[in-house]
């Protein structure tokens, strides 16, 4: 298990909820909008794996931005600290409160709303607690894309993929959360609403706040509207499975495709054998698309709104030079919706094989990409002399130099006694992490788990300034206290 | 003329350059590091127009970052102010010294190598000092594009485009100059060296300080380094010079081209009928590729890395739907090289023309982009009511809102008197512009010519946590005050 003992007290806020504190909340939100029974509070405290379970006295739901700006007021004068959250599934622990008791939970969530979509300007306005998916239907209804897309997208709602800057399969594309939002909305930790709704594609009037709350992880602010980038919709899609010869050989085959047709592509992912096997062993119905077993493998994916974009010729270009060359050992091309699917899932559900394998010890790294091989060389072999039998199940976006370095339980190994080693082996990995100039948290945040480690590499004045605008933003430290940026 | 008076002294930090600091900076950095003869500083003193030229007691000239850190580390210890520039083509007058002359600058100028390129991470790392045009030619070497393309490009410098967050013709595609950037070094005002360097696409560790930098204008500290994104380099290109019958009918066509084939739509220029006419009237050579007058034109770019792009095919395609509806009215697609170098020169020199024609009123701003047709119908009313007469000449980036609103003398007024008038035309575009959600700097940044405006539109929270920033990064206003974020 990871580390995920209580901070020091001293990194907490203290405040009171007072009885008259309470009061002023209820009469302002009402029996819907700030709920305190226990059985109805559980879900809001508990972070999703149940890696911790927080306490508070209340957990807030505002209906709207006025409202959501009035309980941080009161918070805020009261000196009580406040913990945002959205659909809480984070990967971190940024969304749930200590075990000390003495933060409220402000909830986005009844904030819902799809509040406008401009077709022309291909923007569209949300609140908050919009949940992903949502968005991306609504997108579709008028003809248009919203690319962010990740597992947790039937819950995770938008400010919280804003306030993490959610990564996912289309990053390679479309970029980061980040880089699909114009405008934001966000109630400042005094209660101030700061309304940067613009929808402008160039605006250079001053320091760019929007990115300093994006990423944020609600450490300096509650985001609760935004203004989306949208795409034109993909009318086309070429999906192929492919083997390949070595890692090396994918990141030859991913150069090969950026040159050729590098608009087009919107997914390229590395999968191992192993980890193949553990979706092939634990998942009914997944069968292993290639007659013949080979160590490395790429899913290569072409979209395009184009009509006859001929995605299928590039495809096919591309695959078989490399095939000729020896990069590519074998490959599949989906012949269909249901094939598309299928080869998808084979990613997909990597996670839930290996948990069905037994346990495993996680990190969400990036490398360069040029530096991905000698990451898996690398960590692999730093691993496998920390825990010897460890089993590498790396995986991930490696077009964006994002691997998921993942390792399973020796076989026939206890899993406690293998998990007792997590910060020892993630230590190991983000040791040649750093080495090759990589990132501890690619995608997934720093949230409480990793306040640690942000502070040993970011030490000196990358920190200083971080703890700057934290101090300068949030001086009470009443936003979110004791995530993300660990004060001195 | 816009208003250039010098701002308050008490808003100017004041420190001593004694003779003890010029002695310890001329150890450090040498006769062609320190220049403080008044002819060779003059350059670095002058705005490029002439707005404005300031005074120093000396030009820094750095050779590396760490002359640099230890520079400003010695102007700050006493309390001297410093101007960071690069390329000095600033068009708001950010990077040259106020009149008082308390303010050394420091130019990254020497600093002007290109460090690393990377095919495989697609990334180039540069100093600050490398000329745009340097870098973009170091790309097309390594079979590599680096987008960022503007009117200044053989004189800026890729430290100051950074600072400004640059736009050009190619944001409709690869975004503003931020888009481009992934990894940052900076000199703290107190001389500490911010090494955020990584080359990472996915890298979520604790608040995005990179976009804090890029834009702040060297008010926070000064870019030393850079990681640039590459892209493939486009074989195929196709541009057409289009007469659409109204405003509103170049954003049907723009819809229509991004709908169709929206990734490879490179730039989508709006010009108007009057603006044409000067380029015509003074810029030699120039001829109308229509046979008829029309009063609204599109510059459509499409361009690919794909070998056998059939963009023709797409830009024929949508062309002529289009003209069948009545959108557009005539069209001519450029059959080679010199057809389309003289397409993209009928928009190019419209700044030019309207040099010759006579006084201009500029201003950049932007609107959403589906609110262009009201911003140019409502400015233009509201000029000609402060000026009958005045000549509307705008033009731009329709596809990303970002219309240049110039205005020219009327025909046979005097000039001067004109631009008296400046401050008066600029607030009534201003006006429409707010009231339409837009941007009073799109591209060009705030600098010093719009600090005023920028604490009149920002005023409330927005405001406060830019000073809150400033405060908190330069707590002794000692890196290029009294531009961008006017301190209270």
């Amino acid at each position: 298990m990871p580390d995920t003992t209580p901070p020091a007290a001293s990194s907490i806020a203290r405040g009171g909820f007072t009885p008259a504190l309470a009061e002023r909340l209820h009469a302002l939100l009402g029996d819907k909008g700030m709920l305190t029974d226990p059985g109805d509070m559980a879900g809001y405290l508990r972070e999703w794996r149940g890696l911790w379970t927080g306490r508070s006295p209340a957990i807030l739901r505002p209906a709207t931005t006025e409202e959501c700006a009035e309980a941080v007021r009161l918070c805020a004068e009261a000196g009580v600290a406040m913990v945002p959250q959205a659909g809480n599934t984070s990967m971190v622990g940024a969304s749930v409160p200590h075990e000390a008791g003495e933060e409220v939970v402000i909830s986005v969530s009844r904030m819902n709303r799809i509040l406008e979509l401009d077709p022309v300007d291909m923007t569209m306005t949300v609140e908050a607690g919009a949940v992903l998916a949502t968005v991306q239907q609504a997108a579709l209804e008028a003809d248009c894309f919203f690319p962010l897309s990740l597992g947790a997208e039937g819950t995770a709602q938008i400010g919280g993929n804003i306030s993490t800057n959610a990564g996912g399969n289309t990053t390679l594309r479309y970029g980061n959360a980040r880089d699909l939002v114009l405008g934001l909305e966000v109630v400042l930790p005094d209660g101030r609403v700061l309304d940067m709704l613009r929808r402008l594609r160039k605006d250079n009037t001053g320091y760019c706040l929007r990115h300093l709350f994006i990423g944020a992880e609600g450490t300096l602010g509650i985001i609760t509207k935004a203004v989306l980038k949208l795409f034109p919709r993909p009318r086309e899609t070429e999906l192929a499975f492919v083997a390949v010869e070595s890692v090396e050989a994918a990141l030859a085959l991913l150069n090969r495709f950026q040159r050729h047709d590098g608009a087009s592509l919107s997914a390229f992912e590395y999968m191992m054998r192993f980890g193949l096997d553990l979706v092939f062993r634990h998942i009914p119905g997944a069968v292993d698309p290639l007659s013949a077993r080979h160590e490395h493998y790429c899913l290569v994916e072409l979209s395009s709104p184009r009509p006859q974009a001929q995605l299928r010729a590039s495809m096919e270009a591309v695959l078989e030079a490399a095939l000729e060359e020896g990069l590519v050992r074998d490959a599949v091309i989906a012949e269909s919706d249901a094939q598309r699917a299928a080869l998808w899932r084979l990613r997909e559900e990597h996670s839930e094989a290996q948990k069905r394998e037994g346990a495993s010890i996680k990190n969400d790294v990036s490398v360069p990409v040029s530096r991905v091989p000698a990451l898996l060389a690398e960590a692999s072999a730093a691993c496998r002399a920390i825990v010897p039998g460890i089993r590498v199940c790396a995986f991930g976006h490696v077009g964006d130099g994002n691997i998921h370095f993942n390792l399973a339980v020796p076989e026939g190994a206890d899993d406690a006694a293998f998990l007792r080693r997590w910060d020892d082996v993630a230590a190991a990995v983000n040791g040649v992490v750093r080495r090759l100039g990589g990132s501890f948290s690619a995608e997934h945040g720093v949230g409480r788990l990793k306040t640690k480690t942000l502070a040993a590499w970011r030490e000196g004045p990358e920190l200083d300034v971080m703890r700057a605008i934290k101090r300068s933003v949030d001086p009470a430290n009443l936003m979110n206290p004791g995530k993300v940026v660990p004060l001195a």
